[in-house]
Formats: C-alpha cells, sequence, structure tokens
C-alpha cells in the first residue's frame, strides 16, 4: 500500500496512538488503513461416497485438482458463497450443507471454510475456471496433484471421517514454520 | 474508496471484464480492488456455568454488554486472535477452545466466530476497551443491554444448550432484511 484510498495522499507504516501493531496511516489525512485476513469459502460435494474435484483452469495451480471454493463477498453469507463457488465450479447444486472445517493459514492471512454437502445428480460439468470436474472415490484421490494445503488437510481428515462416518466440525492451522493444532467442536487433539 | 493504494490515481466503480458484480478499478493502473467481509473472533468464557461479560468502554455501544471479541489480525490464527481478545478485554486466560458457532452479518460484511472456553482463575478484570467485568448467571444476562445482535444470538443459543450441556457447532445468519438459517455440524434447522 502506497496511497490513501479516501483523499490520494501518501501513507507511512506505524503505529498508531494506542494500538500495538504497525498500520498504514495518511499523511495527509491520517486516516489509519486496516488490513485483515479474507475468507475463502467451499464445499466437498459428496455422491455415494465420492469427491468430486475440479482441475483448475486458471492461475495459481492451473493444472491442479482442488474442491470447489472462492472469495467471500461482501454481503454475501458463507452458505451463499459456498453454493455459488460450487456452483460456477463444478454446475452441480449442493444440498444439506453441513459445517465441517476451519483451515487457518496465517502466513498468507487467508482462512478457510468448507462445507461438506450431498451432489445430487449427475449434471456436473467443468465452469468456466474449471477444465474438467470428476468424483473420485477416496483410494483414488490425486494426493500429489492438488491445489492447494489447505485443500490436502481437508481431504485427508475427510476421507478419515468417511470410513467412520463420523464428520465433528475443527478448526485447523495450516504454518509451515511452526507445528499446528487442531480444535475440535467435540475435543481437542494435539497433532 | 476514492484513490488507488498502488499509483494514487482516482478509482471508478465498474464490473471488470470476466467478473460479475463491481468492483473499484484504477483509472490510472487499472488494478482491481476487491472488498471482503472481515472476520471478528471471540470466546464464551465459562466458570462452573456462569459466563463472563464485559461492559465496553469504547464505542460503538459504550455501557454496553458483550462476550469478548475483536477483529481477526493478519499473521494470526483464529484461536490465537480469541486468546488475545480475551485477554486485552477482560485480563483472564482462557483454556480448552472448542468452536462454539459462526454468525453471519452479510449487511455489514462480518462474520463472527466464538469458541467457547474454560475460565480456569477468578483473576479477571476490567482490560483498557472494558468498564467491567462480571460473571453471570445465564438467568441473569442482561438482555435489554447486550451491545451486538450477533452476541445476543450466540448467548441465546448458548444458554439453551448449556441446559442440555450440548453444544453443536452451529453457522447462523442475521439478516435485517430476510428470514435467517441456521446451519448445523449435526442437522440443518430452519428457523
Amino acid at each position: 500500500m502506497n496511497f490513501c484510498t479516501q483523499c490520494g495522499a501518501k501513507v507511512t507504516l506505524q503505529i498508531p496512538e494506542g494500538d500495538d501493531r504497525p498500520r498504514f496511516v495518511c499523511n495527509g489525512c491520517a486516516t489509519i488503513h486496516y488490513e485483515n485476513p479474507k475468507m475463502v469459502v467451499g464445499t466437498i460435494p459428496v455422491m455415494e461416497n465420492k469427491i468430486l474435484l475440479c482441475k483448475r483452469a486458471i492461475e495459481p495451480r492451473r493444472g491442479k485438482w482442488t474442491l470447489p471454493a472462492g472469495w467471500l463477498e461482501n454481503g454475501e453469507t458463507v452458505t451463499t458463497c459456498a453454493r455459488r463457488e460450487t456452483k460456477e465450479e463444478t454446475c452441480a447444486q449442493v444440498e444439506e450443507l453441513r459445517p465441517y472445517i476451519l483451515v487457518d493459514l496465517p502466513f498468507i492471512n487467508q482462512v478457510y471454510l468448507f462445507f461438506r454437502a450431498r451432489l445430487l445428480h449427475h449434471d456436473f460439468q467443468a465452469g468456466t475456471e474449471s477444465l474438467e470436474v470428476k468424483l473420485f472415490n477416496p483410494a483414488d484421490i490425486p494426493w500429489d496433484e492438488l491445489a492447494f494445503s489447505a485443500v490436502h488437510e481437508t481431504l485427508k481428515f475427510f476421507c478419515e471421517d468417511l470410513k467412520k462416518a463420523e464428520f465433528p466440525f475443527r478448526i485447523i492451522d495450516i504454518n509451515p514454520h511452526e507445528k499446528g493444532s487442531i480444535f475440535c467442536a467435540e475435543k481437542r487433539i494435539s497433532k
């Protein structure tokens, strides 16, 4: 950030009075510009214990497999976003959304939220951002060809949960520099 | 938003090519500025079925009661944020964090996330942003003196769950113009 969104003057990184971390502050109008993590919301579309994945048609990670997900937009709820992204990327409608996992990625200021959801029909097909969409048996998931670590971890938990048919809501974090932790709606488990 | 953060030129609200909603686009360098919802993260600190609330010392809603919570910062995880805000506002340390509820407020572009947590000691006291902190029996919660609708709804669910000692993770939305809905990790319930 170089310029103030309000008045166009230059900004300087400084710790405002009463604050404890650096913010971009306007040299002209003194507006403090806060920057916060963004949410990515999506679904795990499931039909007969198979999972619908999308091969990305866009960068980053073009050609890699992922779950349908995207940025939460202003004015929409997380469930609206989950349905919209699933529709955009797989042309599929999903039902019976259940909160499944929240993945913290503090090193890139992102928070992923995935719902598991029921895929009712076989009328899915690649949306404009996908090269291909395909149902995978857990045993056939292309683990080395997944686009994002958040998707990798989500699918890892989900495939384990499928065996037990138990899906406790979890909050996990991925941090390349530290050992992560798992906070479960039922109990806390150390990794 | 009036000016581009990158080059300082004026921005115009327009729908970029391939997009479906208006964004602020720079008239100079063509940077597209995306705006997304922000997360507010906090705890429900509990000791012997009593809930710790804070009376706000700052605007908005100075003098009203709330749960300890605040903006998720870049570089921190949701659990770090929940602990930090609880410490800042009540001087208390909480343990055994469990994801409890996510509250969507699409009309103000906010997503609240609350953990229930165990308050281990009576050494809480008002932090700089609180006038007073106090343990409340569910029967004594000052419902008409709560600061925010997200806190009101969270406490309403929590007091009901306390009676049953069951705490399913829920995602709810609050929208003054529409009937809300509840998405539960266990089952979906219509309001």
